[in-house]
């Protein structure tokens, strides 16, 4: 990382009603008291993993070369799964295997080389360890200092866990979506990115699963121009599509929640 | 802004469970590394602009000479409303036209001269812009980095926009105030200044139209004074008179929200 | 402090809806703008003390050297109650003193010497005061920048305020217990230290007066231990034991609040 200065970015589930965040920040400045800290977020819902990808990948392009993320997503805590740190020219995440940084990591993929490395702690974590303070910090302080990653105790790997809601799944006139963030105004972030095209159908409507209900859906490009009370998919200002109603919380009219799966489907009736 | 070191300081309804306030601090450290970075607050309600206008009111005060501060609260993103910049030897204000920059430059002028600017985005705005990640923190490092105001496209105007809230109405027997903030204990803060003399009446009661409701209102310099379950009010810590009631919420009590109107009346039976 | 580089540690009840802490912020940035200022966390409970003096006694040993922390969780604000300063060789506690410093302060006793100041004010306070802000940022700016405590208005003292829940009550067959916290997750945590010993019955249930229930009470090394809907207590990932169930919030299960006491006892049958 020569030639940039280096920045901590912290996005977790802590909260702010908890010491966790405080208690991160403070084994950062103890480490490297040097190195700015920003706060992505700590308000991801708890465990919501799909949410924090989805802040991860739609922020990650706003902070300059030489950022260090933490991020701490992570039901398993205590359970078994990898600790991993993922590099390219750009950007270092730090963070559990578990899909947290699956979508940051394949738009990385196109900014060029990636490396992947499982995190292998130095010595083996005690019992109520708290993985972001006292092994991710650490380590953070170490790669801002000018560490190599297999300075840091890592072996390299080749993959990083790909989720299932990673993408969605495009099928015979329908598109299978997965819900990743409702917003403060209700609006439902999809893991379908503003660049894939939408359903080549005149009509479309939101099939959804868990409630069975189905509603009509007018594509649109800007929230003005929903009809009252109309539900529409819009390409959003975060980097993928959203579902949205005119001054109303769609989360809430439709009963949805971040990783519930809905369809968006084609009218055949209407077909082009 | 010679002879002062800059430091950006953030205002905003985004709230912490999104990614727009981090993606805003982003942005700022991107383009001024070197620029500390101060929240008051992003806890302003969703689309509030009464409470966002006395939050910058009443803190700006304690900033630091050549403090810079970035506002957004915003229920017109996206529709046609001017971004400004206030400016005086102190401090400089950047945000939209919407009246949250009102209460502060009215206090502003009383330091001295200050200069009003509308902002004129270099390129068009896309689509779903995000005004204060993409528009106010460019221009925001322009100025800490010592870009006078005409460099960095902004065209001088006299005025601002000057809310109906702006200042309280004071009419024949009463005052007729907005509820500008409910805090964490229900207290309400209303449009009156400290400054402002309250009715010269031995006795005063508080007409809410909103439910049609009136109540006694006892005048008080603490909050000690008032006796249970009784209304009052008095000069609050924050340059504002303040309704509140002891040891309970006087916003949910009395039902009173930001913006509501509220009248202060005098009893004519009891006129001084 | 020679040797070491100051840091500003903020612990408060103000929350981030209001603009108190961002106005706290300011204060200190003013007053010493090289000093780094870390938010431990300003979302303890309103008022509540035994929160607050548990987050600063789990977290105080992350920060470093040279570390002033300014404490704020003060339901006598405006009535009567010293301020202090808490001094050792590591770190300088602010706040009142109304056992929001005394965990820590117990803490800090057993690494060393430590002096008690009270701080006295160079002005009497106006009405309304803001005492974080207007006091105690200005002291803790002096401190520093390398000032002695003497120099800031403080007279030494020998003792502080030890509130009742301070420590567990060890009784005959029980162990009398005060909530400290209740985490996000429910979890409760006691003002019990991981390093007491619980008590030596192979059974143990939980009575807690508020609601006169009783539960059973299984004492488990890891959350993941608990069967279904069991009540448990293990040695908790910041200090003090917890009480928790499996994949619920026990707090809400037992009606439990921070403030409330609940008895840990032995099975008298079941006695070693």
């Amino acid at each position: 990382m020569s030639g940039t200065s280096p920045v901590f970015v912290l996005l977790t589930d802590f909260g702010l009603a908890d010491p966790y965040a405080g208690q991160l920040k403070a084994a950062l400045f103890v480490h490297a008291p040097s190195v700015p800290i920003l706060d992505l977020s700590h308000g991801v819902p708890p465990f919501a993993v799909p949410t924090g990808a989805f802040f991860l990948a739609a922020s990650r392009r706003y902070y300059p070369k030489g950022a260090i993320f933490i991020c701490v997503v992570d039901p398993g805590v205590g359970s078994f799964r990898d600790l991993v740190c993922i590099t390219n020219a750009n950007h270092t995440l730090l963070g559990p295997d578990n899909g947290l940084l699956a979508l940051a990591c394949r738009d990385m993929r196109r900014e060029g080389p990636v490396s992947i490395h499982t995190l292998v702690p130095s010595s083996l974590p005690a019992a109520n360890t708290f993985h972001g303070r006292d092994i991710l910090a650490p380590i953070a302080a170490s790669l801002a200092s000018g560490s190599a990653i297999h300075a840091v105790g890592a072996r390299p790997r080749k993959k990083i866990f790909t989720p299932p809601w990673a993408e969605p799944e495009h099928g015979s006139g329908e598109i299978i979506c997965t819900v990743l963030h409702a917003d403060r105004f209700g609006n439902c972030i999809l893991n379908l990115p503003n660049e894939d095209e939408l359903l080549l159908y005149p009509r479309l409507s939101l099939y959804i699963p868990k409630s069975g209900n189905s509603v009509a859906l007018q594509e649109v490009t800007h929230y003005a121009e929903l009809p009252a009370s109309a539900a529409g998919i819009l390409p959003g200002g975060q980097g993928f599509y959203e579902v949205a109603m005119a001054n109303a919380p769609a989360a809430e009219h439709l009963d949805l929640a971040p990783g519930d799966a809905c369809h968006i489907r084609g009218d055949l009736w209407g077909q082009v």
